[in-house]
């Protein structure tokens, strides 16, 4: 699978693409990751990438025509074209699980400062929301669907890892525990400690179940 | 206002914080950034910061220790600890702005592999989910979380930005259109040229509701 940013700070995935789970990814070619800056398609000298709004307004607005360039750059047959936006579709585990099961090459467009001329919008196959809350630019964002999905393409993560994880099976995961079996005054629960599996299972059972619903209790509207 | 992050990935804030909107905010003394590392409070020469799942179970969890000294390391009397995990309260606009209004120091613990041993629960104040997917870690998470906090604090961005912006009024903001007026095929709406005000205002109202009735549908259930 091949991930290209369409981005004006490239910068920000320096880190990203360089470290751990990402890094193994990229080094065992199961994902290829790609930073196109729509900076680099302006044609003027002064390399004007935003411009004031139409209609007036404060903030600037990415310019249409350096991003298009960009995208129509990276453009292959296969690609899937995402922009992040506070307006779009809200980014699901399910959403990324599809995304690694459909598409084999996924572009994401990258807003910043007021966000892009709304012209974006036919250039683009979906436009997918983080969650209702405003960023400063589309990058965080990126990179959050971009790990959720990358973690999911086979041999990325332990494959056990993926099983009882939250989402799957409607459950949120129990909790974990590991040395030592005393911090302070906080023990491990016994039955963890015990080697009975089947025990150990239903305890595990129960304490998804409960934080199943303590997530249900926080989340209620 | 101080946001810390609580992180065995430190580097991965090294674009977030010294980037346009961020680092201005840093410079005008309106937000501090620290960073504290787990890692640097293990005493044990192998610096060994994780350790297997008590009852088995794949991959690795972090030791509630390490952490437990990072938090109290940068706790005042004045700190909110907030812990990012799937779990936890979904993370929105209006938790940003609450954030803003309550808190002067705010402590973001990041989780990473399988997440923290479960007693970390002891040490927080609020568990905060970014939405219904997983990361590889909480770092992503985190970031998003203080990028929408910081843009929110009086004097970072043009506040005249903040008003009109998606989830104000509980409508999605409107579209937004720059230069050129004739991109290929495709036109800059001919109202917001006009420079007739109260027309203009009336296209942005009903073309929010559109949007607003755009994002509904694609996120009914």
């Amino acid at each position: 699978m091949k991930i290209t940013f369409i981005t004006l700070f490239p910068e920000y995935f320096d880190f990203f693409k360089t470290h751990s789970i990402i890094k193994n990814a990229i080094k065992e070619k199961k994902i290829e990751i790609e930073l196109i800056n729509p900076r680099d398609f302006v044609l003027d000298k002064n390399k004007q990438v935003d411009d004031y709004i139409y209609g007036g307004g404060p903030g600037m607005l990415m310019l249409i025509e350096p991003v298009v360039k960009a995208i129509e750059k990276a453009k292959t047959k296969d690609s899937f074209i995402i922009y992040t936006s506070p307006k779009g579709k809200k980014f699901s585990q399910s959403i990324a699980k599809n995304f690694v099961l459909s598409h084999k090459d996924i572009i994401i467009v990258c807003g910043h400062y007021e966000g892009i001329d709304a012209r974006i919008k036919y250039f683009i196959d979906l436009e997918i929301s983080l969650g209702d809350f405003i960023l400063t630019g589309g990058e965080i964002a990126a990179m959050a669907i971009a790990d959720a999905i990358i973690r999911l393409i086979p041999g990325v993560i332990n494959e056990d890892s993926l099983i009882n994880e939250s989402f799957e099976n409607d459950l949120i995961e129990n909790d974990h525990y590991t040395r030592p079996r005393k911090f302070r005054n906080l023990s491990v629960p016994s039955v963890l400690l015990s080697g009975d599996h089947k025990k150990i299972e239903n305890w595990r059972k129960e304490n998804a179940i409960k934080n199943t619903n303590q997530f249900k209790k926080n989340n209620k509207k």
